[in-house]
């Protein structure tokens, strides 16, 4: 067993880059100078950047497999980008971890990596590592993607009377994170399970409704379908009716018995696209999602705030805990 | 005493947005979305980034002043992105700090991320920020910067008969980071402690060495002199001859009564730049450099690695330890 400790910083770096898949044509000087210089944005584009940390024992745990753990560190920063309506170009890597840690973890790590900015077509533009002490591992992902000014959408966009919508299923990646905290193996092929540990950012349908000039305003569904709404509408000074029957739920879902509700209006880490849309526009925008698909949740209203209103008209009280945050 | 662990996320992220300087007119969507928007790079340019992590207890201490561990964090970044010949627009930074971290403390550290961003006309253009169990406090901070392709210097490109030149003077933050081993305050005004503490990037003598066409390599003394010339050379395919008597050093490190030639040699975190140009361009190279001054310390052989040649003409043996390293 080799770790961190056992090792030289440049031997880990090399092993680390032989890992990686070669670079794109637009990377003109790569990892391993001072610094990467890449074609991020074409002519018109603006550059989009985005920084988000994984910490050991909040983010993911010893018990999750470390590949995972790469693709869900790039994985939730793609989906930042995806939430601008922009394309994901590349992304930099930084690892710190107790010397202790096994070399064999930081390469599966750098596996996972390499798997998911493949899938993508994102340049690994640079990296750094280091050994500390005390504490757990934390990865830290920047990730850079590139859109025309008048492709982005921000949070601040949405108008009244705009549909509201979402893509995908809600609530999975908590349920599948409660299947997890009573004792599933987080390396298992539970479909719940799976939407937790090795999320799929919605990289095709953010970028479709931003160049198409669909959605009018866009987050993605990382702290919880109220907590990210409520951002949305804070930004647009807006508010919202949603309908609670219609919140999209998965077929594994619907087969557990978790408060199904519940999930879905506050779980994190569903990685899914919150937006809005013009609405005389829904059929542009279930054409861009494509298969992940889309469904229409509401309307966006004149009144502060989160309406929801149940299938009979009747308002459901807000659930207490409108979402999730690191300092809670 | 408000710690991480009384603030909820949020009203901490708008506290420190509150610190930051208001965004460059390159900034078309700032900090507060799922990510910034900026023109990072003119038609024509290519983008150039980095990231560096800074540990407590390897880059820095709990005694440190956090607005110096701030400016650092940056700095470290933008000499990496003056060492490519780019000049640096934008910064994101992730910061994991244990939740019993003081908020004052990671307001002073912003307050110098503010200040040094606002030097450099620079944007912070993203954060993250997690409260963890255990450790020290880690900073990711990922660079952006722009350059023409024909401006980019990278680490490859020094020819036999270069001229080997380096900016300010060596030893420097070394011999300050003795001093502060020894028991000298890391908030003293001692020049050389100044130097560990708080150092100065070569924004603009980079920026014009790569825009002037000047530096034909360039790397920045992070890790010690013959570390980083080692780097270059391996890179370059070529070895150089180093004149020991003609290394800059300044008058704070000639009153000491360090081992001067050893902390020039291999004492790292001088973020000075070490580089190579054609032998007729020195005047251009000087002029470039302005006040920073620089200095011709030998130049570029066929013969692999690094003579050291004292003034008597004899050849000097390396020191021991050629450079700083994370797992050393």
């Amino acid at each position: 067993v080799t770790t961190l400790a056992d090792i030289g910083e440049f031997p880990l770096i090399e092993r680390l880059r032989g890992r990686l898949p070669r670079a794109s044509a637009r990377v003109a000087i790569g990892i391993g100078d001072d610094a990467a210089a890449s074609e991020i944005a074409k002519p018109g584009e603006l550059v989009v950047s985005c920084v988000d940390l994984l910490t050991q024992d909040v983010d993911f745990t010893a018990a999750t497999p470390a590949r995972a753990v790469g693709r869900k560190s790039i994985a939730v920063n793609l989906s930042d980008v995806a939430a601008m309506g922009a394309r994901p170009v590349g992304v930099l890597v930084a690892i710190a971890a107790p010397k202790t840690t096994q070399v064999e973890w930081v390469e599966s790590l750098y596996d996972g990596i390499a798997s998911i900015c493949s899938e993508h077509d994102v340049d690994v533009l640079g990296g750094d590592c280091s050994g500390v002490a005390a504490g757990g591992v934390t990865i830290a992902v920047t990730a850079l993607g590139a859109a025309r000014r008048e492709a982005l959408v921000s949070r601040a966009g949405a108008r009244v009377g705009d549909r509201l919508c979402v893509t995908g299923t809600l609530g999975d990646a908590a349920a599948g994170l409660e299947k997890i905290a009573r004792g599933a193996d987080p390396a298992s092929d539970d479909p719940l399970v799976r939407r937790q540990v090795d999320p799929i950012p919605r990289v095709a349908a953010g970028r479709a409704l931003g160049e198409g000039g669909i959605a009018t305003a866009m987050i993605d569904v990382s702290d919880g379908l109220l907590a990210d709404l409520g951002h949305l509408l804070d930004a647009s000074r807006v508010g919202a009716r949603v309908e609670v029957g219609k919140l999209p739920l998965s077929p594994a879902i619907q087969s557990n018995r978790f408060e199904i509700r519940r999930l879905a209006l506050t779980g994190g880490e569903d990685f899914e696209l919150l937006f809005t849309i013009r609405p005389d526009d829904e059929a542009k925008a279930r054409a861009a999602c494509g298969d992940v698909g889309m469904t229409v949740i509401g309307e966006i209203t004149s009144t502060p705030g989160t309406a929801l209103v149940r299938p009979d008209g009747t308002l459901l009280p807000p659930p207490p805990r409108p979402g999730w945050s690191h300092f809670g």
